[in-house]
C-alpha cells in the first residue's frame, strides 16, 4: 500500500520551507510511466498524484530536497519500486537546414541510480551552443555525432545529490557535458567542480565556462595579439565572442566587432568597451564598412560566422595575420554546402596563418583560464550577459533562437526551480 | 676613328682561346642603338660589325672576358664613348589568363656603369618561377609588381665583371633578383655569392636557391612534419615539390605527390623516391585517390597548386594536421576568380592549421638551409633536374611553358653562352 500525501497546492506547500519535507511515500510496486496521468507541483517541480487504482507513484522532475529525501529514504528500505522520472531532450529527426522544435522530442525515463564509483547529478542550467548544431547533422566531426533518439548533447551545472564516489560529496555544484536532462549519473569524467562562492554557478556555462575558455585560448593562444594590434571578433554579442572581444581590449588591442543587430552593437560597444562594432544585417558592403573601421588592418580575426564575413575581413589582413577559427555558424544551417571565394593565396601574400581549434585542446590549462577570467570578472574588468530560458522543455527553442542569433550573451536554459 | 678588328666567323674567332682578346677598338663619338643594324658573334655572343659610315659602334652581349677586356681598356681611357648594350625583357602588357609571348617585349639598352659601391653582374642563368605571375598581374601583393615597360622581375646567376665594391671583386659568382636582363649593376643588397666548387651555379637558381629554401622551411618551419606522418605534395615534380617531397622521405614521412604527366610521375616515384604519386590531369576523383593512397590521412600538405587539389586534401586531413600554403599556381592564370567549397569547418574540426609563407621570411636563416641542402646533395641524399632553355629572347616562352607545367624540375633561361 502506498502513502502519499503531498499538500494539494504549491502555493501552499510546505515543501518550499526550509527543512520541510515533501512527501511521505511507500510502495509495493512500480507503474510503467505512462499509467501515471496526473502531476502537480511540489517545490516548484511537478509531482505526480496518487493513482487512485495503483498503489504505486511516480515521481517527476523533484527539487532537490525531495530528491534527497526519497534517495535516503530508499538507501533505508523504508521507500522501494519508486520511480523519480527524468525528463530530457532527445533528437528526434536529423534537421534539415534551420533545426525544428519538432526535431527534438521530451522524453522521461526513470532517474537512474549511480552504482559504485558514480553519483547522481540534478541539473540545474542547461547550455546551449552553436557546437551543437554540427553534432546533430550526421556528418563526420571531431566528436560522436548525435544520433536520432540520443539525449542532445550539452554542457549542464548542477548539484550531486547522491554519491557513491568518495570525491564528490551531495551539495557540491559540478559541471560537465551531461546531456539535455535533469538527472544524470557520473563517474566523474569530463566533470569538474564549481566554486559557487566564485561567481552564479550559471556562470561555468558561460564566462567560467567552456565559451570563456574557448574565448581565453582561442585568443591569447592561438590568436597571440599584441599591444596595438586590431582585432576583429565575428559573432561579437555571442558568449564566446563578447568575451573574446573584452579580453583583446585587456591585452591593449583596438577592437572591432561584428554582430546581428542594432541592439548587439549598442551592447558590444557601450556596454563592454569595443571600439567600433557594425550590424552585419543593415551594412550593405562589409568590406568598406572595416576599411572605415579597420583603418590599420586587422591583425587578429576571431571567427565564429564564417561565410561572407570571413570573406571580407581575409581582404584586410595585415602581414603575419592570425584568423582564430573558432565557429562557421553561418554555415551550419546550410542545406547546401555555400560556395566562396579560394583566399589562400591572400595567405600567401600576407604570410598568415588560419587555425581551427577546440577547446579542449586546452584542457589541461582549464585552471589557468579560470583563474584569469574569473579575476577580470571581480575587478570588474569583464562582463558577461545571461539569457535565460525557463523549463525543459523550451531547451529546443532556446537553441534555435541562439542558432538564429536572437541571444545576447550566453543562452542558458533553466531546467530546475531551485 | 674607330677600328674594329674581329675575325668574321664565330668558328674561327681566337677569342674563344684562353687568354685572346675579342676585338681592338676606338670611337670618337656614339651612335644610338638604333643605328646599329649588322651583327654578328663573337665568342659566342652576338657583335656589332663597324658601321661603314659611322666611327662608332655598339656591341651587345659580351662574353665575359670580352667585356672585361673592354671594361678595362674604358677605364685607361683607350676606348670612349662604346655603348655594350644589354638585352632584357619588359612587361609589355598586362596578361589577361595566361601570358602570352606578345605580353613580353626584348629590349635593348646600353650597358650600365657601376658606381662607388657598386658592382656590373653579366647574368649566366635566368630563373622562371610561378610567383612572378602575380607579380604580373597589377593587383597588390607582397612586393611590389611589375608594371607595364619595367624589367620583369626574376632572380639570376651571374659573374661580377666589374666592380667599384671592396666585398665582390670580378670573377665571383653571384645570385640574386636582378631581373631578366643580360647586365646589371649592384651595390650588393639582395645579392649573396655562390660557392661554385659546391654544385654547378645554376643550381644557385633551384635546388640551392630560392626554390630549396622555400622548400626547406615551408615543409620544415612551416609544416613541422614527424616521422611516420604522411606529407602530401602538390605540384609535386616542380622546383620546389620536388625538393619538398625529398626532404620529407628524409625525415622518415611517408610521401605522396600530386602531378600533372605520367613522366612526372615516374619521375617522383622512380627518382626522387617519393612513396607514390598521381597524375591529376588523368585522375576522375581526387578524393578516392588520395584515400587509397594515404589510408592514414594527410598530416602535412604542401601547397603549390590551390584549387581543386587542395579542395580534396583537406576532405583526408588528420588531426594537427599543418596546411602549408607556398603557391597556388592554378589561380593564377583565371581571368575570373574561382569559387570553391568553404572548409574552414575543417580546420576547427580537425584543430588544423593552414599557412601561407614567403621564403624571404627565412632570410636570416638561408645559409641553415643551403648547409643542409648542399650536404644532402654531396651524400646523394637529394636529387634535382633542371630544364634549361638558350636565349634570353626564349625567356618569355620558358616562363609560360612553366606556368602550362611542362617542365620536370627547375627551369631555367640560360642567358650568356660562357
Amino acid at each position: 500500500m502506498t502513502t502519499l500525501n503531498p499538500r494539494a497546492s504549491p502555493a501552499t506547500n510546505p515543501a518550499r520551507r526550509a527543512g520541510g519535507t515533501t512527501a511521505h511515500l511507500s510502495s509495493e510496486r512500480s507503474l510503467p510511466a505512462h499509467d501515471v496521468k496526473n502531476l502537480f507541483v511540489v517545490d516548484g517541480s511537478p509531482f505526480t498524484t496518487f493513482p487512485e487504482k495503483n498503489p504505486t507513484l511516480t515521481i517527476m522532475a523533484l527539487s532537490v530536497r525531495a530528491a534527497r529525501y526519497i534517495s535516503s529514504e530508499i538507501r533505508k528500505g523504508s521507500l522501494y519500486n519508486l520511480k523519480v522520472m527524468n525528463r530530457q531532450i532527445v533528437l528526434a529527426a536529423r534537421p534539415v537546414g534551420f533545426p525544428k522544435e519538432s526535431d527534438f522530442q521530451l522524453v522521461e525515463t526513470p532517474v537512474p541510480s549511480p552504482g559504485p564509483g558514480e553519483f547522481l547529478v540534478r541539473g540545474k542550467y542547461l547550455s546551449v551552443d552553436p557546437y551543437m548544431r554540427p553534432r546533430i547533422a550526421g556528418g563526420k566531426s571531431y566528436a560522436r555525432g548525435v544520433e536520432v533518439g540520443d539525449v542532445m548533447v550539452g554542457g549542464v551545472v548542477g548539484e550531486v545529490i547522491e554519491s557513491k564516489n568518495a570525491d564528490y560529496a551531495p551539495g557540491e555544484i559540478v559541471e560537465g557535458l551531461l546531456g539535455w536532462r535533469q538527472y544524470v549519473v557520473s563517474n566523474g569524467e569530463g566533470v569538474r567542480k564549481v566554486d559557487s562562492a566564485l561567481a552564479p554557478i550559471s556562470t561555468a556555462l558561460g564566462v567560467l565556462g567552456m565559451p570563456g575558455a574557448s574565448a581565453y585560448f582561442g585568443l591569447l593562444e592561438v590568436g597571440k595579439p599584441q599591444a596595438g594590434e586590431t582585432v576583429v571578433v565575428s559573432g561579437a554579442a555571442g558568449a564566446v565572442g563578447s568575451i573574446a572581444g573584452q579580453i583583446a581590449k585587456l591585452k591593449g588591442c583596438r577592437v572591432v566587432g561584428i554582430a546581428g543587430s542594432d541592439e548587439k552593437v549598442r551592447h558590444l560597444t557601450e556596454e563592454l568597451g569595443f571600439d567600433a562594432a557594425f550590424n552585419y544585417k543593415t551594412t550593405p558592403n562589409y568590406h568598406r564598412k572595416l576599411m572605415a573601421l579597420c583603418p590599420s588592418g586587422i591583425d587578429v580575426y576571431f571567427d565564429n560566422v564564417g561565410g561572407e564575413i570571413t570573406d571580407a575581413v581575409i581582404r584586410h589582413i595585415n602581414v603575419r595575420a592570425r584568423l582564430v577559427i573558432c565557429g562557421q555558424i553561418s554555415q551550419y544551417n546550410l542545406e547546401k554546402p555555400e560556395m566562396g571565394p579560394r583566399w589562400l593565396w591572400s595567405l600567401i601574400v600576407k604570410q598568415a596563418r588560419a587555425e581551427g581549434f577546440l577547446v579542449f585542446q586546452f584542457a589541461d590549462r582549464y585552471r589557468e583560464a579560470l583563474r584569469d577570467l574569473a579575476g577580470w570578472l571581480k575587478e570588474g574588468k569583464l562582463k558577461y550577459r545571461e539569457n535565460i530560458v525557463e523549463g525543459m522543455e523550451n531547451a529546443p527553442r532556446a537553441f534555435i533562437g541562439m542558432l538564429k542569433g536572437e541571444n545576447i550573451g550566453k543562452q542558458l536554459v533553466k531546467i530546475s526551480n531551485d
